[in-house]
């Protein structure tokens, strides 16, 4: 038994997730001193003076920013909540579905069964585990929707603030936008702890000492997460992506008006798009990745000495790691708020990097903490049929590595999107001669740019699975997820920023402000890649470790490449993200070729818009935005869905559990040259722009050739970064934690096709 | 023991490869009548007089076509004899490599060993197979450089004939361009059968009744033929695309002036670059499948019941397939040129598809045929360590659903890539929108084009898998390549009718002229693509034969997904086709920049060159794609032969089994789709430019802004369709083959790494 009593982890664990809580809502009161009404109680009109060289009143410039938070706030929700309506209709089906495969698997019998693992005992019938998987696949989703939607409520809350906050000078603005994000953050982390927390205890009230059901059920809480994810993502992606494209082709190639411009029909759809794709979507996302990397080291546990030994405080490890996690990044936030201050638009992106660094460093002794205290020194853990003979450092090594290849995928992505680097600013200079070297340079930096994140995800398994075996990627994939509040944090700092800076241009606000949400916003660019980078180095741990649990669970004890059935699946898997892509490509285009005709129309039909003196039809733009969104989200999800199901049952779980190695390895290659490919063109295009360098103002001016040539590539990564990229994390985990859900039903009665032939 | 004799099948395989050079050297024959000269002996004086509108006198015009096809052969000689230069080094320097880590499996032990498949019987010693093993990687590079050679030479010879009949009508030109096709599909595949039947002779007076030796050393031909292959592959797809990108993006976009104008600078560089890669480069490469796959095939028979019984016959079943192949091909060519004529532009494709359907029909019976003469009604393989029983049929079976698989990825290709269907068209209209839309159009296509070929690869593995084992794989794989000649007739075919266009240009005939070539170039990008789904559905076939050989070899039993050293392989080797693409896009990108200056140079310093008084300086641009090709080929040529050796040596068999794995899962879908998406670009452009119907022509005409985006679509998938595409299949195909001659060593002393910690 570890030193850490049973009874002070029952305290600690709720106690860090309600710290976590508070000092989210703290964040959000100190926002929300920031007033965007025209009330002239907002106490900041003495210090406003000084910005006021354009004779822009500031009153009027405050009405202005809260009436375009209202229209962005209100599209916003309008479209989360049509969403939702979808997706609680797919929501109902999915559980019955669960709930009809998983009780068929003994027949629907209320018999208690012989426990798989713990030898001699009595365990819950399979019925009842049916039930409970429905049960926690619910509170999972809602669970991940509520995350989406507070991160979205809060993001629209601070957008204008942030924009008027850069009245007062870069730092200001900045600590709005970064606060706001830690508001989201700290919520989310806290929230997925609290809500996964209190179903097991609730849970164990019914299964009492068979914590193999117990555990096996509550793997439809990442189920849950990772599927609202998924419509979140790719609806989200669909809706931001067509906007933007949309907006940009005809504002700024054919119009050549600026970004955010007020005239530009799509420009509301497009700012709308920021916080549901990037901001809510990436909420879900990470939550579902959290949920899952849970329920994998759970489940593991459950079926080690652990779970059989009934020790609460060791099996509670994975949780009590979160909670750890949740106190560590509340001080590293504290280095970003409090103990430092952001003089000058420099100091932004290094900021942002020392939160990445500081939150690694503490939570490297937090991990060693843990892992002495709450562990026994040694034990045995499950793997694969046989058993293995673990000691409390090596899970203390598991958890710091994934942490420590978190930073390296992050530093790496850093590196190959921000136009502070010789990446960038080479595929910046191919613009010279044109939109075609610009692709061929961008498309070759994204594949380039997998190489360190792969080595470093693969040395991270290689010494987890070694050491510890599923439960070490389990494990390892939470120390990555571990500093997530802070990872949130800076990744929602992005959107909310680009954000800020729409405002301030609809707004009509000065030249320098809209340079400082530009500064902001181009840091954004940088952390929002980072953002991806840990989604996506995190996504391959858990569906790893998802991968394990579901073997072990289906019952098989190789996944051997060399028989037909496996590699069969193996191919096929690797194919997936390519039709996965082609599915969200394709709706991206032909939505946003839609928007453009409505632009174009709006500009064509509508005397005086060009000119300013008429407001365009903004809700046209929304609601193409919205019907694409909805509609070509169905066929990727059904395909994501459904794959695991018709393989399993059709194939039989060693050809699915091909299927999901295939994907995995295939998806994370593809999934991260998009989402770095995506930033690095964006990034040049911003290099290009603000013309910092000599090398830069060779390029540029805005509207120069070259110029012209980066908004094509920035272009065409939007899609790839912020609709296919992001969204290939969720099929690789979604797919992983659906098969184990669904493996006792494929394991007695899948691989149809198999038996028919 | 089956009906066919070994005396009758000792004449029928060297009978049908000499059959197969007759019939290469009459259709040169045919070709050569041709005559370029300007001579008036060539006899079409009278004929011409109707294609002499424009004032051109045929005697000047032939005079110019011979001048050009003398550049381009010169230079495309000189580059090749360059380049050979450069690889006969690595020849020695690697033949040495493998000499030394062979013989060090024994410690150059000079004695006897037992055998380990023939139990109680003694094998040759370990030296005699490292020195008959590199004695064969020698035989298959020289041979692979012949064929690339030969194909070079025909097809530069073929070039100038084929734009000079184009003016006797569209069918005189088809036929030169396709018999010309055929002589290097006939010579090649002729070719590669008789060396290596010879080989097989010659290493038999050593080996004896040691089959198991001298099968295993034979696998260095398969290795010594994709080497040179990648090499091949490589540096003339840096060199075409360079020259290609860098000629089009000043000429057609900064200029206006037209493809292949005699004005741009790099023009014959472009045309020798379509010798070197497309035709060279395709030549080594099929060539080397089809040596890997016979290879792969004889290595797992000499370890199945007929290589321990010696059954003669039955042991050259794989041998035997492709005589017959020669044969089907030799019928099939006469459908295209004797049975039926082409009269009209419109007739081409179809005629082509026919060549496909035709030879797979007569090539079913074929094999039919093969299957139940040569082999005996029962007999069992070698499986992992088991054997498994297999009759007759089953292999036939097994080739024909290789044969059929090649086929239904042809007809996948030619819908994805022929602008005569929706799919292309959809890019061009996306064009509408510009560049960025036809980039997302385009690589969304490409995404799903892996969708079908996939399935089919998928299903051709399990069927044959099931039936036969890894045996079955092998001779699934020399069932898609029965029918090389006729697929490399109408690949070669391709590149040819494009060089013939180009000569048509710069020798200024007449409009009429150039739409003929065009119509046979339109036709040629689909056979190309069809083409390289060829090469690359072989390949996966192959590859995955040549993993189960070595994995036999190296003497392990399962490569087990859910062990760390195996799934770290599997993403290292998944992430390796990106790393490759990185260097070979970036390699094009580079040298394309480096070409676009020295050709604005020339159009900026040279007085008159643009008034078309002076000529430009072709030489200098031939020096820039040389010196770029040569320099660029070398770290990717590096990356794919130092992997396998590195992570043998490293991380033992096991992990090199997953990189083998995860590198052919993931490369088969980058390779697939940079091939139609490059594909399908160029012909949108020529959808655009041709204008053949009402939707086309809302596009055009040329020089319009949806043409203007379809330039820059083409000139992107350059690099991927010629360069990084199909050097991607010799990437899976020659780590595979590698792996499998070092496989002694590994399995001896591999693993280091694993062994130190």
């Amino acid at each position: 038994m570890g030193m850490l009593s049973e009874g002070l982890t029952q305290v600690l664990i709720p106690a860090a997730a309600l710290v976590g809580i508070a000092f989210a809502l703290l964040q959000w009161y100190l926002v929300s001193k920031v007033k965007v009404s025209g009330d002239s109680s907002n106490g900041y009109s003495g210090k406003l003076i000084e910005e006021e060289e354009d004779g822009i009143d500031s009153l009027e410039v405050s009405i202005k920013c809260a009436e375009i938070q209202n229209a962005i706030s209100v599209g916003a929700t309008s479209f989360l909540f049509t969403q939702y309506k979808y997706l609680s209709v797919f929501m109902v089906v999915f559980a019955a579905i669960i709930f009809f495969f998983l009780g068929s698997v003994k027949g629907f019998s209320t018999k208690s069964e012989p426990c798989t693992y713990s030898q001699g005992k009595l365990c819950k019938p399979a019925l009842a585990n049916a039930a409970f998987s429905t049960l926690a696949f619910l509170l999972g989703a809602l669970t991940s929707v509520l995350s989406g939607f507070l991160g979205m409520k809060i993001a629209t809350y601070a957008n204008a603030r942030t924009t008027l906050e850069a009245r007062k000078g870069v730092g200001k603005a900045f600590i709005t936008a970064f606060r706001s994000g830690a508001v989201m953050g700290f919520l989310l982390a806290a929230n997925g702890l609290l809500v996964l927390y209190i179903s097991i205890i609730l849970f164990k009230i019914y299964y009492g000492d068979d914590w193999e059901g117990l555990y096996e059920s509550i793997t439809g809480y990442g189920l849950g997460g990772s599927s609202m994810a998924l419509f979140g993502r790719v609806g989200g992606g669909i809706y931001t992506k067509a906007a933007d494209v949309g907006a940009d082709l005809v504002g700024k190639v054919e119009r050549n008006i600026p970004e955010d411009d007020p005239r530009n029909p799509a420009v509301i759809a497009d700012n709308v798009g920021d916080n549901v794709g990037d901001i809510a979507g990436m909420g879900s996302d990470l939550f579902g990745s959290y949920a899952e990397a849970s329920c994998a080291a759970l489940f593991v546990a459950s079926i080690s000495s652990f779970g059989i030994s009934h020790d609460y405080t060791a099996m509670s490890y994975p949780l009590i790691i979160s909670s750890v996690g949740i106190v560590v990044c509340l001080i590293t936030t504290l280095f970003a708020t409090d103990l430092s201050e952001i003089r000058d638009v420099s100091q932004i992106e290094p900021s942002l990097k020392r939160q990445l660094v500081v939150s690694t460093i503490l939570m490297t002794v937090g991990i060693a903490m843990v892992s002495f205290f709450a562990l026994p020194s040694e034990f045995t853990l499950f793997n694969f049929g046989t058993e293995k003979a673990v000691k409390n450092w090596h899970l203390f090594f598991c958890v710091t590595i994934g942490l420590w290849a978190g930073l390296v995928i992050g530093y790496t992505t850093e590196y190959y999107t921000s136009n502070a680097y010789s990446p960038v600013q080479d595929v910046a200079d191919s613009c010279r001669t044109g939109a075609a070297t610009n692709v061929i340079f961008g498309l070759a930096l994204g594949y380039k740019s997998v190489i360190v994140p792969i080595f470093a995800i693969a040395i991270a398994i290689y010494v987890s699975f070694s050491l510890a075996a599923m439960y070490g990627i389990a494990v390892a994939a939470l120390g990555m997820l571990s500093t997530i509040a802070t990872g949130l944090a800076i990744d929602a700092y992005g959107p909310i920023s680009d954000n800020a800076g729409g405002i301030a241009e609809m707004a009509g606000m000065s030249h320098k402000i809209r340079e400082r949400t530009d500064a902001l916003d181009a840091a954004g660019n940088t952390t929002a890649a980072i953002g991806k980078g840990f989604a996506i180095g995190s996504a391959a741990l858990v569906s790893l470790a998802l991968f394990g649990a579901f073997v072990s669970r289906a019952g098989i004890n190789t996944v051997d490449v060399l028989t037909p059935k496996v590699f069969i699946g193996l191919i096929v898997g690797a194919m997936l993200p390519y039709w996965f892509s082609a599915m969200t490509m394709k709706s991206v285009g032909s939505a946003a070729l839609k928007m453009v005709e409505e632009v174009r129309r709006q500009f064509n039909t509508i005397p005086g818009l060009m000119e300013g003196r008429v407001k365009p039809d903004y809700a046209n733009c929304v609601k193409i935005s919205t019907d694409a969104s909805l509609r070509e989200m169905i066929p990727p999800g059904a395909l994501v869905m459904l794959t695991p199901l018709i393989t399993g049952t059709l194939f039989g779980v060693e050809t699915l559990a091909g299927v999901l190695a295939g994907s995995l390895v295939s998806g994370v290659q593809v999934a991260i040259s998009a989402s770095n490919t995506g930033g690095a063109w964006d990034n040049a295009k911003k290099y290009i722009e603000a013309g910092a360098s000599e090398h830069a103002k060779s390029l540029g001016p805005k509207g120069s050739d070259a110029h012209k040539a980066a908004v094509i590539g920035d272009t065409i990564g939007d899609p790839l970064k912020d609709t296919s990229g992001p969204s290939l994390n969720i099929l690789i985990k979604l797919m992983a934690v659906e098969s184990l859900v669904f493996a006792p039903f494929f394991a007695a009665h899948g691989g149809l096709l198999f038996k028919f032939l």
